[in-house]
């Protein structure tokens, strides 16, 4: 159960409703899902979420597949349910197959492995060729 | 300090050196990364680690950029240095420029905040439209 | 479902039933919540915990609202879904009101997403003014 | 050593030179912290980072002080170095002494261990009194 | 809901009857476990993980039960609800009582404590006497 | 550098004294490790993490060694230098050898990836054939 009220998508407040208006708008879809309802309970807060998330995803030097894919590895490497059913849902509305969510997955796993390993390891930095940042 | 014996480059371990040299030859590189040293201490585990390295990090459905991506999102997520460094030099050997890795960093920032935030709000599951997996 | 049997209220072993009625007693309750009957099933490890969380969760430079204020920040990032509930709502019993609760996310939140563009970017200590601890 | 080079604090670039002196003069300090010199290799996220921080971390509901802590208490479980000595000091800046960073200490501590005994016990939320939101 | 379609126990593909027959045998079980059914849905994954997985899972310097206690800490630690009841389940059918998982429980919840006390103190290492690794 | 003073060693306040004196009595140890030093800046909780400690990590149903090694897995999986060197040192002079530190690695790394992948699944619980608890 929510620890918050989640707000009507119907709401009065306008501040909100604009910013319900324009979740619809970008995201082309019919019904506010609730981690943004959730988040109206404290508006201003909304508006900086809201807005961050519109800087951030959208297509850059990396195309927003690829954003949500990364947002589903981060979300499966803290186990936020409703975050990977969100970003594995949104991957696959932009195209990424079964067998591409199985890679995704794959790679997960490995580097949540290796990053273990080395922890336990107590590595040394390699000595890298330098890269021209 | 490493909690192993890091095994040396030119060990005489027939099986060790036979994955070293598949090591180099695979990453066409000229020397072998500490983890790979450190992991060889345990030469079964060694070689389990890598085939299932060789066989995961290489091109598919995902290209090899976006394998590198999510592996450091999953590094910077869980805070693993050598880790960290290791696969943003990986990506950037394959292409990935600054601007590129400041929206890998962006959305890795933003997710980490948004799985915290959906936590603390305990929202239930979205009735999402059905996509066929 | 627990992994182990929960202990009942009314237990008649001396120990436990001693505890229970001081967790009653201090915390001004009338049932014993699960996390307590849980341990329960190990009295000495009851006893070690209860004794902890009395020793640390009472008024001292901190009042009793921070205190519970950062136990559900930490939960907040373990992603504990019972702790979450039970700390938010002890906050919110102590007078922590809903613009309040919104701030504790909109800071847990910050800092989590902070925590980790800070990994990413491997940054090296500040040179900070030296403060008298 | 950082993954991106960190900007220059007298940079010529508008944007950003505008950002570090607000960043100078709502903190009052003489030296921008890295944290800020290394977002500033891509100012548009730099931007979006510090109206988020500009925005949260000022009083509200909680005071300050408050903020801080909860910043240090998600840092210290999140084992991010850079951001616990930089949240403790402005913590103790703000006037929190030796005894009071022990109990946050010891609460953060706590709550850590408590979160993993309940993962460890799966146990069922209790059914708790109901607090107006 | 898994984000995956799980594979039926008598599929036909013959590469994931191999497996599923393997791990019933090695595992002396009628039932094919979910995680098995799910990662069946990228075969090669699936045979990659099951080998990994034999290959560590059998005794050797550490018995049976002491890898599943391990399974079982790491499971607890990264709060993994179906994996904590499978591993606590193999170690009680391995042997382990109910005064011995109350023990592995104190541990885990002890150092989880410990690990997080340590960051916030961001001691430096103790100079321990040398043990020939 | 620690955020805390760290104790000396000769302290003359009696309580830390006596809890140094059993800490060097008890581990059977010439140096106070410098965990101990900085929780002595609040004697009151060196005095509740020193009983904890002594309380838990004696032989019980489980040896010793067991225990160090579910420390050694929880700090590898957090991440905490520290507490990994101190954990797996401690194993080695109970009797752990480089073939069974292997083993717990190997363990570790296998059940962080194993979490992650059941995260990414989204998997059900299994039906499991119940076990008296």
């Amino acid at each position: 159960m929510p620890t918050v009220k989640l707000v009507d998508e119907n709401t009065t407040d306008p501040k909100v409703r604009a910013i319900f208006a324009d979740i619809k708008a970008t995201r082309k879809i019919e019904r506010i899902p609730n981690i943004w309802r959730a988040l109206a309970a404290n508006p201003e807060h909304l508006e900086l979420c809201w807005n961050q998330v519109k800087a951030i995803m959208r297509p850059g030097k990396l195309d927003l597949m690829t954003k949500e894919i990364i947002a589903a590895a981060v979300s499966i490497t803290n186990g936020c349910d409703y975050c990977i059913n969100s970003h594995l849902a949104a991957a696959q509305r932009l195209g990424l197959d079964a067998e591409g969510m199985g890679e995704v997955l794959a790679v997960v796993g490995l580097y949540n492995q290796f990053n273990k390993l080395v922890f336990g390891l107590q590595i040394d930095p390699d000595v890298l060729p330098k890269v021209e940042a």
